[in-house]
């Protein structure tokens, strides 16, 4: 094992740097956030620091670092109170990498790496019409990082679009099947293999593999709660 | 697809909900954060919000959950204003899993799942000795996040541990060479298969796969100027 103390840490080379720490936290998600300003003009780009909050209320928080080509996004966020979340899949995960250039702020990077927006009734972002999973959040609060320059953003989840197949019936969805991507380091970029679902751990009770119990899909009572 | 607005949301039952809104964030990463308080009885607890902040200052943070059981973790954090966290790989994710059982204060999740501390010169803080990927952090800042009741925990990165070959020459890790799991919703255990690493973007210049110029390795380079 190599061993890097806080010195050597300190004396990488910049690049070098920025590698090997962002390495250090594990898989990441990829998500597209997009954004639109009050004149409709979209803006979208790639985030791999979107991080759970809590269920109840549905909340999600994310990384702004302090790099002004993101700052379109952030711009767009306080205008409109409003963004999207789009998981990214095998199928587009160039195009979403390609979102990183530096586009001028006329640009929209959905035009520039050919992705459609697609929107709902009664919200002006879009959401990105390939991703199988999305979401549409309100923002909630802005928290500045007195440690560094970067800025958490959260925000509430209120409209989710996905692939009804990936639900199962306890309320998981199976991201894997969706083909979404995960991110290490800066650039790399992978593929999901399922080594299943563990049981709630309990002390002094063997572990063993979660059992899917088969009954009615959630959804399907509540639409028929709905229904009445 | 299927679509879901906030009042649908919100009517989930609890259990449902959860399972639900865990799934959206993407694939988590799976780390096993370590701790100990004054008198060394150590804690050992599995995390999957730990998301990357910054190289420099090397920052990292994560969640914590308004939840008791966790607690211990955030109070050993308080006392020595030390933790580490520990990259959970194949081997020992069912291990990792189990330290989530709500064992009493007195007893250490190392021992009851089996797995061994390591311990460093200087740092009272133990690591997972079967951690192919751990360092060690330096208490920074505790954000109460208000819209809910959990807080973020951000430190600065002060020790790298991690397998020579995984260490790429331009200062990336290849984490998936390592085995290590990412998480999805709850429960659900993922292994990786590199889709590749692609190329800084540009406008207009079409993206190409990422490749590694051969050279010395950076820490090579490290330890001779350090022995001069």
């Amino acid at each position: 094992m190599k061993h890097f103390n806080c010195h050597e840490i300190k004396v990488m080379p910049d690049r070098v740097r920025a590698m090997f720490i962002n390495s250090l936290s594990g898989f990441k998600s990829a998500n597209l956030i997009a954004t639109a300003n009050e004149q409709g003009q979209t803006n979208l780009a790639m985030f791999s620091s979107v991080v759970h909050l809590g269920a109840s209320p549905a909340l999600i928080g994310f990384v702004m670092r302090p790099d002004n080509g993101q700052r379109h996004t952030l711009n767009n966020i306080i205008e409109t109170g409003y963004y999207t979340i789009n998981q990214v899949s095998t199928e587009f995960y160039r195009q979403a990498h390609q979102t990183s250039a530096r586009y001028l702020k006329e640009q929209s990077e959905f035009d520039e790496t050919h992705l459609t927006p697609l929107y709902i009734k009664g919200l002006s972002v879009p959401f990105v019409e390939k991703s199988k999973l999305k979401y549409a959040v309100k923002l909630q609060q802005i928290m500045p990082i007195s440690s560094d320059n970067t800025q958490f953003i959260i925000g509430e989840i209120v409209h989710v679009i996905c692939e009804d197949v990936a639900i199962q019936e306890d309320g998981y969805i199976d991201i894997a099947s969706l083909g979404s991507v995960s991110i290490s380091g800066l650039d790399a970029y992978h593929n999901s293999l399922s080594l299943g679902r563990l049981n709630y751990a309990k002390p002094d009770v063997k572990l063993e593999d979660y059992k899917l119990a088969i009954k009615a899909r959630w959804f399907d009572w509540l639409s028929k709660r709905k229904g009445k």
